[in-house]
């Protein structure tokens, strides 16, 4: 691997998601890597269904997603107290989706929905390029479930820091844990890698310590679905035993996110509601539990990048105030 | 959950593998729990391509297998050398595999094959009575692949320890990691669970530590591969991070194998060979890394069970010395 520029690859922010006339139409990610297949949402009812059955994810995307539901609900001139319900009791751990909706509620038009997503995405590239002055050359970087383009509607947080690395030249190879139990790893974040033309393998979860003791990862990105005032950090199911692992190794554990992430009404992660998922998910066969996500304590943190910078510990005064309608 | 004792329910060590007069009949793994089928090997060549495509998996049971092997390739007149290095190098990590073997270099006969079989589900008991004298009442148990019968030919280690602390109605709840990439938590130790009436849930590896954080853990029983003098314990993928979060959590983290199972020639677990496994078992559609096993530090592990008794730290004075054709 030379450090050399690479060129850039593109996954265009309205192929993931986008409003047309009379619908949200979207990249059914459900049905990823296999084919690619848009979603025609006509309602925002239809919307809030695709995010409850992760049509669409990522909390970003989903955000996206939920503002253009909201401007079609108007347009349509239907309720917007129960569409705001609706599309925010889609996923309850995702924060995004709730502030996307507030900043709605004061100009639900097509035009305020677009503008969300535009700067949605100049967010994630503003993230990921402070991000990626923390990766070393020739890294091999170590991400879970997917936090690129699909993820953001855009550019991606994490994956977004590794793409923004890898233009510059400093990736050697990207570990992608396969993100059980919806395989986002396996299926989203290999199909981004391979559609950006960057190296990488998929491993087993169970797989990502080992890697780590036999000195084959660099340093780990993850995105976050909700980071709590103190950093304490809720993300898919599996983040907290990497951070764990990445402690023990005394690697780089990083959390790449939009301020739009940050609640500062969690004081700390015992704050954020955990969803649990229908456990099907897990096994149709015998009883199971799924968790969809967990918490990362502050302190297995090495930073926290948002669109403003990095911040390190302590969270409470390094992280920025949530902006929601100057963004 | 009360303390009486439960009745016991049996999984008949002939129905996971037995040596008939012209094959080597094993239930085949692979199909578990969706059917129960029979898969009949009717050479030595068969027996090794059953355990290597995991037909048969768990390092006691491909132990039994190997010596049944053995003996049909003597009754058969074949060359043993050759029989012994085609079954010795079917699963490379598994130390039992070539000790079943030279216990019957000295004695190739059916009957010593069936005598090796007996004391394996013996010595399964043994360990079994001593484990479970470390789990607590009202035990909220994880584990992790399958140790089961199924692994041993008969009673289980680290699940013959939660079955033994079930009788004694010391169990109210297993949590299974399924165990990616092959999914024996899910598929094998699910289906034992069930036929034993045990309360179990199945839950994506990742979520380990999240219960452990969650308080939902009192300790986890885990077998081995191969056990180095010092401790170290090579196990399935994915147990290396549960001791990790273990250790995190101050939950106790239990090893359970036979004596068979400890490499004196391995003085830790840097001498401890690990099979990577075809990649495809993780992903078909993109590039992957599949490690099958890894190796967990002596120092993350709060003892060793053996049928000679519970050894705890330092692991190099307390294990028993292996002992092969005295047991």
């Amino acid at each position: 691997m030379t450090a050399e520029p690479r060129a850039r690859h593109e996954l265009e922010p309205e192929r993931i998601v986008r409003l047309e006339q009379d619908a949200v139409v979207l990249l059914d990610q459900r049905r990823l890597p296999d084919d690619e297949v848009e979603l025609r949402c006509a309602s925002a009812t239809e919307v809030a269904d695709a995010i409850r059955v992760m049509a669409i994810r990522g909390a970003p995307a989903i955000g996206v997603a939920a503002a253009y539901g909201y401007a079609l609900a108007a347009a349509q001139g239907h309720d917007l107290d129960e569409a705001y319900e609706t599309l925010a009791s889609a996923r309850p751990t995702a924060v995004n989706l709730r502030w996307a909706l507030d900043e709605m509620r004061s100009d639900p038009t097509r035009e305020r929905a677009r503008v969300l997503h535009v700067r949605e995405v100049e967010r994630c590239r503003r993230m990921a390029a402070h991000a990626a002055g923390l990766v070393p050359p020739a890294a091999r970087v170590l991400t879970h479930c997917n936090t690129g383009g699909l993820a953001t509607g855009g550019y991606g947080t994490a994956l977004g820091a590794i793409r923004a690395a890898w233009e510059a030249g400093l990736i050697d190879q990207v570990w992608v844990d396969e993100t059980r139990p919806r395989l986002q790893g396996a299926r989203l974040t290999a199909w981004e890698l391979e559609t950006l033309d960057i190296p990488f393998a998929v491993i087993a979860d169970g797989a990502a310590a080992s890697l780590m003791a036999s000195g084959e990862v660099d340093c780990i990105f993850t995105g976050a679905d909700r980071i709590a005032a103190n950093g304490d950090t809720a993300n898919k199911i599996g983040t907290y035993a990497l951070a764990l692992a990445a402690g023990h190794h005394a690697l780089p554990f990083y959390v790449v996110a939009p301020t739009s992430t940050l609640d500062a009404e969690a004081e700390t992660g015992a704050q954020i509601p955990i969803e649990e998922r229908d456990a099907d998910e897990v096994s149709t066969r015998f009883p199971s539990r799924n968790p969809a996500f967990d918490v990362t304590p502050a302190g297995l943190i090495s930073a926290i990048v948002t669109e403003e910078g990095v911040h390190r510990a302590p969270y409470a005064s390094s992280l920025p105030t949530p902006v929601r309608s100057a963004t």
